[in-house]
């Protein structure tokens, strides 16, 4: 019987006093499991980008110095060595960093891999490195705010030319039509039916009326099952309009100020000829560029957009509209999307959605949506 | 992706030193949840019990003063006052709370019910009182350790000759058989042959030899799916054999060192003509027979043992053999059954089962089980 529930307030809205142990019991242990590395270890996208954009550019790893920010498993370390790093310094939270020893010296770079058991907030290197090199992304790029982790070893054990793997990072959104509309629409029409039935049930066999608790009973099911972002693996198809960047990221100067928040207006036009407008969706792609002074030789870019051959265990986000609107090509949008750090907890996102559609008709419709992510 | 994970340890055997902001994030989180509430009051089995131990016992509460302990959407403390109760105070540590008060009050005994919100270890009632009633049971009774506030309250809130509501517990088990065994290892060989893909590909397209990892991933796996007891709602077909008490509770008297552990030692025959041993079930019941000074006029009780019309949202633990037996009318077993609270969780189990089969052919088996709860 599993749900999120209650959290600790953030302190304020820059950095969140977390409760470590709260954190651990909410965030980190399932990275503890060798089964959820698995899952990420088999996402051959995944695996490519990291693979490619070291391999490809051996010459920033040469002879060099690496900070791997939650190495997990220790694949990204032992791939640093490989290409020929000097010495990796590969540290992990949870318990995995004992699998990750294992690993590295199953495969011969223990003489160049250290693996560091803490958090990166915690722990002392012996020297500051030359490229940091982190799988941090969460769905729809920033959930789990990991990434703050990443800046914190950044200013802390980067050098002054030193690199960023990735080095930028960028978040996408476009309509999309879904059967998880309607999907989501019965279930909780079918919740609510049967709340109905229950009241009535417990007024007539047990004297108790639970009628007052309809309202925040429907409360209750309209965030569970209207208002909450969804994980889905789109078909480009189901991309009924254009898409645009809302929020871009340099790894190398980005502050977790920057990150708190993601606000943006964008417009859209509808490119499909007559089908539902359901929502939107959003996903993210980073890059491997080096960095002006030292840019890669191959750059490499990963992108979690809706594809048909290229799914990633990312997926996308889903941002479901109150109802579907009937949309025509050529009908365009401005959509307001604003994401901040949840109060109750910093890794979880509250996100409102507003779209207005000028229909090429000149009808005018309006929604706003609020979920959580 | 959630999972259980680490927690703080318990400091000694006895009273575990309890984050509390852990505490909330792992267990009591779940109870803030309508939807969740709505689950235990849709059991009629349940609701019929406790409505029916009150209102068939009202000589109880009439004119007295009652404790509920975990009060959630406050049914209890709203039928004690209902059956005459002078005074209930429904002691409530989730923001449910607020819901048992709306719901008090839609029922027109908020001048007796008074709800007050916090952890019953730390809240500070006008007086003491003739009954505690909660429905503190989890599966197999003790899992979720509630009980232990139970007691807490007891021990500082109720009159010296107050009354429990249940009265008595006991733990129950008895051999079964179940398609789980064969679902669980065809689940558990699946993921292990695809482990032995996946240690292939990364070596063959990423040039990281995983297979040190083989071991703990196997162990990881035996045990969320072998080793792990299941829920389950079972036909009374299904028990093969006769079923034993392991664990009987006054709960007027009973301590928390009581329950820490249970042990127990029991056999069991087979009664089925010819079947296959596959583990073994608990369940529980409950009674309400009041106090010897002060006896309930009729005695509820109220089990969870396999049932085809009666079934409750509790089911039963299913704990399997790592491989079934053949057996036949006639088997005895002594069975050895241990569990404790789990070091990490004091609200999860540990379990050890050990089962010695002495066939009517004079053949002997034996298997020794370690499962979680």
């Amino acid at each position: 019987m599993g749900s999120s529930g209650d959290r600790f307030s953030a302190a304020n809205g820059g950095a969140a006093v977390v409760d470590r142990g709260v954190d651990f019991a909410n965030y980190f242990c399932t990275y503890a499991f060798l089964y959820h590395q698995k899952e990420m270890l088999s996402d051959r996208v995944r695996m490519d980008a990291y693979y490619n954009s070291i391999f490809s550019n051996k010459h920033h790893f040469v002879g060099k110095t690496v900070l791997d920010v939650g190495t997990g498993s220790g694949i990204l370390a032992i791939w640093s060595a490989q290409a020929g790093a000097r010495k990796v310094y590969a540290v992990e939270a949870t318990k995995m960093a004992e699998h990750a020893r294992e690993l590295v010296k199953a495969n011969n770079v223990q003489d160049v891999v250290q693996v560091i058991e803490g958090s990166m907030e915690d722990v002392t290197l012996p020297e500051k490195v030359d490229i940091i090199i982190s799988e941090w992304m969460g769905y729809f790029l920033l959930r789990e705010s990991m990434f703050d982790s990443v800046i914190f070893a950044r200013e802390r054990w980067l050098k002054p030319n030193g690199i960023m793997y990735p080095s930028h990072a960028r978040m996408w959104m476009a309509p999309i039509r879904t059967g998880l509309t309607d999907q989501k629409k019965h279930d909780y029409d079918g919740t609510m039916e049967d709340w109905l039935y229950f009241v009535d049930d417990t007024k007539n066999y047990y004297g108790v009326d639970m009628s007052i608790l309809t309202k925040p009973f429907d409360a209750e099911q309209r965030k569970y099952y209207l208002q909450t972002s969804l994980w889905n693996n789109l078909h480009p198809d189901q991309v009924i309009g254009t898409s645009a960047v809302i929020k871009e990221i340099d790894c190398l100067t980005a502050t977790v100020n920057d990150i708190l928040q993601v606000r943006a207006t964008f417009s859209s036009s509808i490119t499909a000829e007559d089908t539902r407008l359901c929502g939107f969706t959003g996903w993210f792609d980073v890059h491997f560029r080096g960095r002006k002074e030292n840019p890669a030789q191959q750059e490499i870019e990963l992108t979690t957009a809706p594809s048909m051959d290229n799914c990633t265990h990312w997926g996308q986000q889903v941002f479901l509209l109150h109802s579907p609107v009937r949309v025509h090509e050529g009908d365009d949008m401005i959509v307001n999307f604003s994401m901040s750090r949840s109060k109750e907890n910093h890794r979880l996102m509250d996100v409102e959605l507003g779209c207005e559609i000028k229909q090429s008709s000149g009808r005018e419709l309006a929604d706003v949506h609020i979920v959580k992510l």
